[in-house]
């Protein structure tokens, strides 16, 4: 029989900030905040088609489909600098990096997929994220490195950006999905 | 001798998640996450002038003031709601009304002020919100009401929500900044 997964998201949990089964009391908070946003960004995607999640409202916006693709690659990027102290290599940069940059390169590569090519690929790297952060414990969400400017950043703060991020286009991708639908 | 405020917004500790003096441990988690959104609010609108406040990208658009006093009023009614138990009154509506419901009202009625106007108001609603979560304790946070749906939601995901929304917004905000600069 296979291990029980964490109930990472469970429906009825959605307006509760707390503890999670399968992870540590701050991380679970921490998920909780996470849960909520993803929620909310699958919500503003929902039934959206390619000409949707292609639309780009004038020559300087990014899609909804890069959006999409930059949440999940902001994500990756801290997985690799969190969990495993590293940089982007250069296979993930090849994966990731006009989806990390968006702008001009986003606009020339990401384009023509369905809805589930982006929400898979979240899904899949937040299966990741959650798979290491269980194996993790409140002590090392609080281990601080120095970050932008030099300043310390400690890594419960590197996820709320990670989700903070998500959040900042989420509100983005809901502005664009109005005119993305009136016009298409 | 005033007694000295609890040093809520220490620019050094921007990238730190965790204790804040004055606040129990939660609640001070909370309000570095609220303290680094308003922070990049801020930095999103520095140096507009009215006509990039007033600035309307298309009909259905929100102008970046009339998104700041979304941001004020949020709080004023949640603050309403988690720390009185009660909606907005007849006179808080009169004032925080239009910024609550955005859309036609808003254009109409949001306009015309000095980027001073709308952070001198947000100062003064965070002010309020932080001398109230300084009284209060982890319990409180943790404590659940019916909320959307009927769900229970717990003090912390209501906090959680206005700057989820704040953030939200400041990602429109930062899409509209480029758009009216460009323009006016």
């Amino acid at each position: 029989m296979e291990p029980k997964r964490p109930n990472a998201m469970d429906e009825r949990r959605l307006f509760l900030i707390g503890d999670v089964p399968g992870f540590s009391p701050q991380i679970g908070r921490l998920v909780s905040m996470m849960n909520y946003a993803r929620h909310t960004t699958l919500s503003a995607v929902e039934g959206l088609e390619p000409r949707h999640l292609d639309y780009l409202h004038d020559t300087h916006s990014n899609s909804i489909g890069a959006l999409l693709s930059h949440v999940a690659a902001v994500e990756v990027a801290y997985q690799a600098g969190t969990f495993h102290s590293r940089d982007l290599n250069r296979d993930e940069m090849r994966e990731w990096g006009a989806a990390l940059d968006l702008g001009e390169r986003a606009r020339r590569e990401i384009r023509g997929h369905y809805l589930t090519y982006y929400t898979e690929r979240l899904g899949h790297v937040r299966a990741m994220t959650l798979a290491e952060l269980g194996r993790r414990g409140d002590d090392w969400l609080n281990e601080q490195s120095p970050f932008w400017g030099g300043l310390a950043a400690n890594n419960y703060f590197k996820w709320f950006h990670v989700f903070e991020d998500e959040l900042s286009h989420r509100g983005q991708i809901r502005w664009l999905r109005k005119r993305a639908l009136a016009a298409a």
